[in-house]
């Protein structure tokens, strides 16, 4: 073994202190300097889909498998690429009746394919979970899988494992999580109540279904959503009406911002009196089958007037277009949505979003955060949208480009036209909660890195990494997010 | 000089036992225990062009400009983009008659360019092979071409530089050739049959020209595995029954892989009436300018159904679209294809397979390697489906890009989302047949250094490299393509 | 501080020699070795915007942000992004009637939006400009921006900082400046017949506004173009004698290469009477909406023409497409092109430019060298092309992409398939003349870090990196560009 860098023996997880890091020893020393003044800060996460009601009922969490490895598709994908049907990974099937396996048998299953996540960030959060959040250090594999399950079972059904107690010792300043336009916030306001809580959980408004006429159950949102506000959503003029009213709503929860994840980043602009007839024509279709340009122009059109709104009442607009999502038809048949199979597309930005940025992007009350999970588009459109529109920011890399190779290939794409302050700073974009502390730590790491580089490079003094360092991990997501 | 790391007197070719492992001390020292170990395991090449008559027949190759620059397009289009016609380069002129230069003139117009080659891989592909294979240590230039070209007309003459002698020098396990699927695969009969062969030489079941109806012949070859066959080529049904009847043949002598060449990734499947009326109407056309959209829908269908045979007899389907064959059309008139002007395109992979993916993704006879010269899809598109697909590998880099630094990039884009073990391990995808080892030495090395980083990072304990740089090297390439 | 690394005091700006090397220590060894051979070569820029003129009348120059903030859009877009009105750095609101603000007002805004530069190019040709060429130390701030002004304009209002100064104190052997075909070139002659003179100041011929009808202007300038040459612009066969006469007056003044700034590569060629027709369609339509249909398919004409041209009298022909001008119409109308936002989309080239490349692409007197914004073609597309065709050189990274780590992935990416040879040499492509000295030494800086490395991976020997150090930094843009 090459003394110092094996993170240990063969047999235990050990929690290398320089994970991440650059290898050349200089970057290195930087690195860990610029690190050690960022590791404690709060945790600020301004996007991610942690459930509040988890929060505000505090219930332990499950067993091991319900919690690790059945909900996050980052882990089932994998495991389904070896073969491993979902139900097997703790999915019902629906088609079948199939039942899903015992939460033990989900975990063996898990451990057995633990190589199958070398290299991979997934393996990465885990790690960190097992020995810095459970205090674990068995290697995942066939001859431990029991032991740690039945360890972290232990450990979950212990006091300080229940979620509250989690959130805070994560050191989690604001947390938004995603939420229905139509959702009353019930779970937001008692956290928002309760003096114990001391992290601010925001509601973040998401309109994907009622923007979509080819979502499944269009109709039925829509009609809960005008039970809910009062309007006549069968009218496009009281769509708009009952859109704004929950905007106003979730602002008066703390929400800061809305959430926006179509399948491509058009915007084009109707009329009015065109959009009107073009709702009229989709409600009429219902859900039997809509024209494919009915749906995108309405979208669109819909996607523009969300700008509109933000233009006024100020909440951050993200858009996260790209991915064709349910792409195994049949396996969403069968287990859902978000179960593994969502695969991205080329997506173009540039004109594509001219609408919105020609008319808002620089109205002092606007702002859009646009992510991707096509790479190529960070330093070709990105960023020098970034650096001109004062309302635009790139969002850091998300989902599929998770990950440490990719952060540093997006800081690298980004920061000659966009610099450092017209990026969202982190955030985690995450439905597990355990791996948030991992997730923010890596980022730490990773932008500490990047900018030991530069500095190691003679392109920023150390002062200026610091400060840097500590606006990428704290402040700038704050200032962003308008938090 | 720097010392210990320019490899040697300008005036001598040295092979730097530290080629190719990243310059970092921490990196260099893990990468070459990592090296050490898989330096010497058996060469699996599961994708290659080397005409398997070659090896049966056993002859003498030819003189050092056949053997090394003629067929070479990689040395060929560098020589021809500082302007030297191919009939310099050993080629006739079909056009005009021109005669090619002999091999002495052609040796020597390559020697006057070697400059030309300063950071290409086929300057350290043929840096290896001077020095390594043929014991030379001369550095190429005017000076010393007819120096070169003597010393390596001398050692092709000689018995140990026979074909099977270097089979066996080079320690290949495993070596697939390309073949028509009217080939009668007499010459690895042959091989298969000579017990002082030990490597196995593999066919390839290679069927683009009968599924290209505007392919150059496409009739005569249709007629020809007709007769091969016996089936009725000249109906849609009596061609499937051909190529099934091949795909079985291939089998039987040891193939367990098809390889396609499609201009994209298209696989939309027809109903059959609607795939045979088509097949007539192109058959009709016959070599006469079919429409452009029936031989695009005609290839995408065939693709699928080549598909759905893999998922039957289990053949392992390499896909690797997205060049624009013979571009400089005068010159694939005097010259032929395969000679330097392929250009590649963007590739669009995530929508184009959905039919073929949906169908067969998850069945377990099937299975299909992607390749790409179009990195962008990598992150975006190829990772993630190898990441959910249990029928999907990644191929490793193809073509234009298989070369150190785009090696490097290609595991920092996949591996975050697919991990190691769904890639298809290295292919040398060569028709220069002594750069085999040279090529699969480079990958070697390019994976040790990879994963040397990852260690010194501390995203990977030093003996899961080792055994992963094991599993990339040798068992990785034989699982994939089930040898 | 880290020692040795930090360039300084935090309220100093130091030059830091070492600045833009790799960090690892064996490369960096090699880097310094390489660049102090190549750090004093004279500056030849082919490609630029400077105006002769200003060198021609010598005078002072204005304020210090009519020099180095107003007009250099790389600023101005980024002070825009934080919120800064273009009238707030310099510029007159033609809509509103605003004026700009005063230059020490301009100034000081520059200077509080310092840190908003981090990291990217244009501080780091900032700094360099405001040490190395100014002997100024103090870092832009609040408190600062006085100091700087007051120091700047004391320095500019020396003889030694009049344009032909430092012209010479750059030691600039030739610099391109960029014109349009209907101008009398005589600042050009001026300096040409100057003794004093010594650098060769060239114009560059780019006629993009005679061949694109939907400019503004179009028909004024034909008949402009008309006025000059005498010939009937009126007409097709008037206008391509019109063109080809400039060319020609081009060239008797040193001209060496046309540059087309298209928006994509098209280049189909038209019959002539189809040309002339689509010609006659355009003229009568005038500025008054022509079809896109038409404006795009005489333009593709017109570049083919530009290339037969070029085939002729061998103008090197320079092609940089794929960017969306004058994105925020509003911001166009308010203070005119080139104010920052010009945005990037993806460009294909491939397909686009094969009608130019089958024709001329072999011809020995043609020559083109495509620069682009959209990095993901440089592997897939023009590496390849450049590898083949001999009339074919890959531009060096251009605008949104000049910079280090940008510069770093250009040579990784195209290396592989064209060597070093088949690229354009450094071009420094700016109209913020002080800057030409910080972007040269950068680029040389970053060519001897590139070398290093692959010294550093026995890819290279010292000698030949020494060798090609040289060449890229002086003598293949002077092949290149046929000075």
């Amino acid at each position: 073994m090459t003394a110092g860098l094996a993170p240990g023996p063969a047999d235990r997880l050990v929690a290398d202190p320089d994970r991440l890091f650059p290898p050349d020893r200089t970057e290195r020393a930087i690195a860990r300097e610029l690190y050690a003044d960022v590791r404690l800060l709060p945790i600020v996460s301004p996007h991610g889909h942690v459930d509040a009601r988890v929060l505000a009922d505090d219930l332990p969490f499950g067993d091991p498998a319900a919690l690790l490895i059945a909900p996050d598709h980052y882990v089932t994908r994998m495991l389904h690429a070896y073969g491993e049907p979902l139900t097997a990974l703790g999915h019902r099937d629906r088609v079948t009746g199939a039942e899903p396996a015992a939460p033990r048998e989900v975990w063996r299953t898990f451990c057995e394919h633990w190589t199958a996540f070398r290299g991979t960030p997934t393996r990465h959060w885990l790690e960190a979970e097992l020995v810095e959040l459970f205090d674990l250090d068995l290697v995942p594999g066939p001859d431990t899988a029991d032991a740690l399950f039945d360890a972290l079972a232990d450990r979950l059904a212990r006091p300080e494992f229940r979620p509250r107690a989690m959130l805070d010792r994560f050191g989690i300043e604001v947390l938004a999580t995603t939420d229905d336009p139509a959702d009353d916030l019930a779970a937001h306001a008692v956290l928002a109540a309760d003096e114990a809580v001391t992290a601010r959980v925001l509601p973040t408004f998401r309109p994907d279904r009622y923007l979509d006429a080819s979502a499944a159950g269009w109709e039925q949102a829509l009609d809960r959503l005008g039970a809910v506000t009062g309007h006549d959503t069968g009218s496009y003029r009281g769509l708009l009406s009952a859109l704004a009213d929950r905007r106003a709503f979730f602002l008066a929860h703390g929400g800061t911002a809305t959430d926006h994840g179509h399948p491509d980043a058009g915007c084009t602009p109707l009329e009015p009196d065109r959009a009107a007839a073009l709702f009229d024509r989709l409600r009429a279709a219902g859900n039997a089958h809509p024209s494919d340009a009915d749906v995108v122009a309405f979208r669109g059109h819909m996607l523009f007037e969300m700008a509109r709104m933000s233009s006024e009442d100020g909440l951050v607009m993200q858009l996260h277009p790209g991915v064709l999502r349910n792409y195994d038809r049949a396996a969403l048949d069968a287990f859902g949505p978000d179960t593994g199979h969502d695969i991205p597309v080329a997506t173009e930005f540039t004109r594509a979003l001219r609408p919105i940025l020609e008319a808002f992007g620089n109205h002092p009350r606007f702002r859009m955060v646009a992510f991707t999970v096509d790479e190529t588009v960070w330093s070709r459109e990105l960023a020098p949208l970034a650096g001109y529109f004062p309302g635009f920011y790139v969002g850091v890399p998300w989902w599929f480009l998770d990950s440490p190779d990719t952060f540093r290939r997006f800081r690298a794409a980004v920061t000659d036209s966009a610099g450092f302050g017209k990026t969202s700073g982190f955030i985690d974009d995450t439905r597990a909660f355990c791996s948030i502390p991992a997730r923010h730590d890596m980022a730490r790491r990773l932008d500490a890195g990047f900018l030991a580089r530069y500095v190691a490079e003679g392109r920023l003094r150390l002062d200026e990494a610091h400060d840097t360092a500590h606006d990428l991990a704290h402040d700038l997501p704050l200032r962003v997010f308008r938090l």
